[in-house]
């Protein structure tokens, strides 16, 4: 966006905090230049899906590595002032995250291992049963697990942030119950704009928001009303339908950026435990127009404007509110 | 027993067929020996509680060298015709199996390996959850997981036989009737003798045997009604007891012999994934009088002669109805 609307945008995104609280993409040069192109100070970056211990700890290694070859455009985060350091410095904040906790298969011991090496974000399940608790497309949840109570309680202590996007009805409100801690919902839509497993009813967003907890909205097409027909103005629409719910103090953004990957990325994390039966099918994810890739984070805030929203709304909403949750979870 | 009985019950064992359906002993040549002592046709050796993949496949390793080295007292055992094989022979037949699914963490695959490296018994949990269902000590059970009715199919599919003794009432129930093949407890107790998150309720075990499913009983003191002050026969009345329920044709023998283990083998079965939180506390764990040993089995016998059981009887319990459920599950 080129307009006079956009220059704004623009200004305001510079200056900004701006943290995407989920991106899952082919991470690369391409991917972290973008990552500057679109302005964001910090994100959360997947470095576990699927993977056990010693391929989740492989990617922390090749993470090493891109922060290392890339330390013009990146600073790892594992703390708040990383962040705001990181906004400082003009680069982009790398803050590791897992989507499931199949990186520490049975142990609990691993939780603190990987805190240290700077995954600040874990999901509890991802999609179907692990260990700890149940993932959204399970037939049916039976909740935390003892165990998981046990990793709940470690998490805590460590500092590291639960999250529950994909986890299942009842273990999340089993981890809403038992975390000392916000908890939060880092990218999901709301159920009132689009019925999907996937998507949080009212009243699950309202769980969330009345026990201290936190919801990043997504815009990932298949949870979207309309679908890939779908363009920024959708995602602010789905994103204020939250705010509606939970008040703008506790609301942020988790694009769920797949950018530079293809059909069989998708297929790996469409299958149980990335080979297994088929959960859902996506089928084309093209993202909404206006926000196709990460370097069009301006548009967004843009759109934010033209809705009318207040620059103080904006600022909480593209990363102030995010940046709170992290310093209240982490400690620092 | 030197006496009468004590004889007649030797000659009865030595022209039957022997099988204990749970050993968890500190295997080694000692315990071999005991085995023949006992005059043990085939017994169900545990090699994963807790282990991964590569500590099970450890284990496998270690069985394939104690069968090398003690092959004048051992025979593995893939087909019930191994077992025949082993009597003649004067050798006891080694059926590999597992208390738990972690051995193949979340590949379905590994089923395949372990059945083929002679892993023909699989309990499905092991006192707590694990990504296939949910044991006997947690506070809530799930029931059967999706990748459970997936791994439940693919155990149907190779021949292993699912054994629920340590699992829990709701994963018990769906795999019972998920499974297209006899399923077992292949050793517990009724907790119509003593209340016990471990011992079956008679509706659990009525609910398998209308089923064609099976009931090995144990006599692990813990889940005795006399605990430490039980002898054999506290044990077989608590056989009679389950005889009763499910009729003479589909209960046998499971020990759950730990011989030569102490403390901290103890230790180690109680807490959850063997480090965890404490799930119970066994306290001493004393054999009952007569059958402190394997190499004690002819007590057993002897016991049931006393009991005043018939001939027919006592050859179906002691092997024929075990060898009838292998036979029928392994295909051979």
């Amino acid at each position: 966006m080129k307009d006079e609307a956009g220059t704004l945008a623009n200004e305001l995104l510079d200056e900004s905090i701006v943290i995407d609280g989920l991106i899952v993409s082919n991470f690369g040069r391409s991917v972290f230049e973008d990552m500057r192109r679109g302005g964001l100070t910090a994100a959360n970056c997947t470095c576990c899906v699927w993977e056990n211990f010693t391929a989740t700890m492989n990617n922390v290694v090749r993470w090493k590595g891109w922060l290392r070859d890339n330390a013009d455009l990146l600073r790892q985060v594992r703390t708040t002032g990383d962040i705001l350091q990181a906004k400082q410095e003009g680069r982009t904040g790398i803050i590791l995250g897992w989507q499931n906790l199949t990186g520490i298969e049975d142990q609990i011991g691993y939780l603190e291992i990987f805190k240290q090496l700077g995954v600040g974000i874990m999901q509890i399940a991802y999609n179907t049963q692990n260990l700890v608790g149940t993932g959204c497309y399970e037939k049916h949840d039976g909740g935390l697990s003892d165990f998981g109570h046990d990793v709940i309680a470690e998490m805590n202590r460590l500092g590291i942030l639960c999250d529950l996007s994909h986890v299942g009805p009842q273990t999340s409100t089993d981890v809403i119950l038992a975390s000392k801690q916000p908890v939060a919902y880092s990218h999901c839509l709301p159920a009132g704009l689009k019925a999907h497993p996937r998507n949080k009813t009212d009243e699950q967003l309202r769980f969330i928001a009345d026990r201290g907890g936190f919801v990043g909205v997504t815009m990932f097409p298949p949870f979207l009303k309309r679908g890939v027909e779908a363009d920024v103005d959708d995602y602010i629409e789905a994103i204020d339908y939250v705010i509606n719910i939970c008040g703008e103090d506790i609301v942020g953004i988790g694009t769920d950026f797949t950018q530079g990957y293809g059909q069989e990325f998708f297929d790996w994390i469409t299958h149980d435990k990335g080979y297994g039966r088929r959960l859902t099918n996506f089928g084309d994810v093209i993202n909404p127009e206006g926000m196709r890739t990460i370097g069009e984070w301006p548009n967004l805030t843009a759109a934010m404007q033209r809705r009318g929203w207040s620059e103080s709304r904006i600022t909480k909403v593209v990363g102030d509110n995010w940046l709170r949750l992290l310093r209240t979870v982490w400690g620092a």
